[in-house]
């Protein structure tokens, strides 16, 4: 079996890319990042969802991105709730400077260490807020730097950057989760929390979230405020 | 004045890359980072080079990289010592997966969060450990991707990855350092320094070290076990 690095935030994105690499016959060993986001219960969602589709190891690599701040996840701004793009275009003030180019350098490293070729991000360019990386553009150029930055893809030995659900709306993507078999419940999606875990039903996150289930005419396991 | 990222590892080359930045009108915000190294003690050489160059900021960011292992500076294994590359081709143990992917991601993200669209870093590809994340097509793929995957760079308002000694020889970088007014016994380059912070003075990085004052013509004020 080969090996695959998965990143792994808790969402039901990841979760969803998680379980599709599974199904392709991967060996999934799943990476977690604690960057001091406000909402560290995804961690311990994470957790669960890798012990539930039985990945073969489950890290935690911290990086206080707190100490570099400028989004309302790692510094005191506040999350927008029932936000319209419509009438505030752009990208909103959730967007963490660089997070993504940061996940998949530790997930490369990690893929390098430990021999995986194979790296799975649940980026989505449809259903999404707008993040800059989050788009098929950005994949493609982090895997043409992942080969020239590494020993082993200097050596021939090249990395791919999967990224299935790049062009999936929401409704596709928790119709995918229903038919890997993945229970939406385990996941957790919410930008601003309650202190239970309780989704608050209206930052960006869970009206995707929400999206995704009444578009796939199934039910919503989510408990919202 | 325009404000500068300058990722500073303590060493000599990244030292020699802030004074130049300084040189250069820019207002230096520098960056270590703290990833777990066996030679902690760059990270004392990194302040002090901070503070004796007048950096505007000096921030420190922390990622364990020993939770992703597979180098010789994370993981217990045996530094090379009188490594000679002729007989022992090929990139070294001491090579730390996507390292330089890494510290410029958060470089990156520093820099988008701070207002400044220039980072500096001190890689070099001429006497070097063959890392092939110090090479200009890597700088250069970075830079692309920093466009693709930043708020700032879709906008439009682009960043750009300076990389001032990537084409000096350990001796010009000793010339440059010395030009500039950089006290060079500030730095420290040992990947395996003795307990007081003496440098071993048979790594690779103290043999590149000690070859770039003596192709200089300049007093080495490096203490050599």
């Amino acid at each position: 079996m080969e090996r695959a690095v998965v990143l792994l935030s808790g969402g039901l994105d990841s979760a969803t890319c998680l379980a599709w690499a599974n199904a392709q016959g991967f060996a999934c060993h799943t990476l977690a990042v604690d960057y001091g986001q406000r909402h560290a219960v995804e961690l311990a969602a994470a957790r669960a969802v890798a012990t539930a589709l039985g990945a073969v190891e489950h890290r935690e690599v911290r990086v206080d991105l707190r100490a570099i701040g400028g989004s309302a996840l790692t510094a005191p701004i506040e999350v927008p709730k029932d936000r319209d793009p419509s009438r505030a275009p752009g990208i909103p003030v959730t967007y963490v400077p660089a997070r993504n180019t940061i996940f998949l350098s530790l997930a490369l490293g990690l893929a390098e260490a430990s021999g995986a070729r194979d790296i799975f991000v649940g980026v989505n360019a449809l259903d999404y807020s707008g993040y800059p990386d989050c788009r098929p553009e950005f994949v493609a150029a982090f895997e043409t730097l992942a080969n020239l930055a590494t020993k082993a893809g200097v050596e021939g030995d090249k990395f791919t950057i999967h990224a299935p659900l790049l062009h999936l709306t929401k409704g596709d993507i928790a119709r995918e989760a229903a038919r890997l078999g993945l229970d939406p419940a385990l996941s957790h999606s919410c930008y601003d929390p309650l202190p239970d875990g309780t989704h608050c039903g209206q930052c960006d996150a869970c009206r995707l979230r929400a999206k995704g289930f009444a578009e796939a005419g199934l039910a919503d396991p989510t408990r919202y405020a």
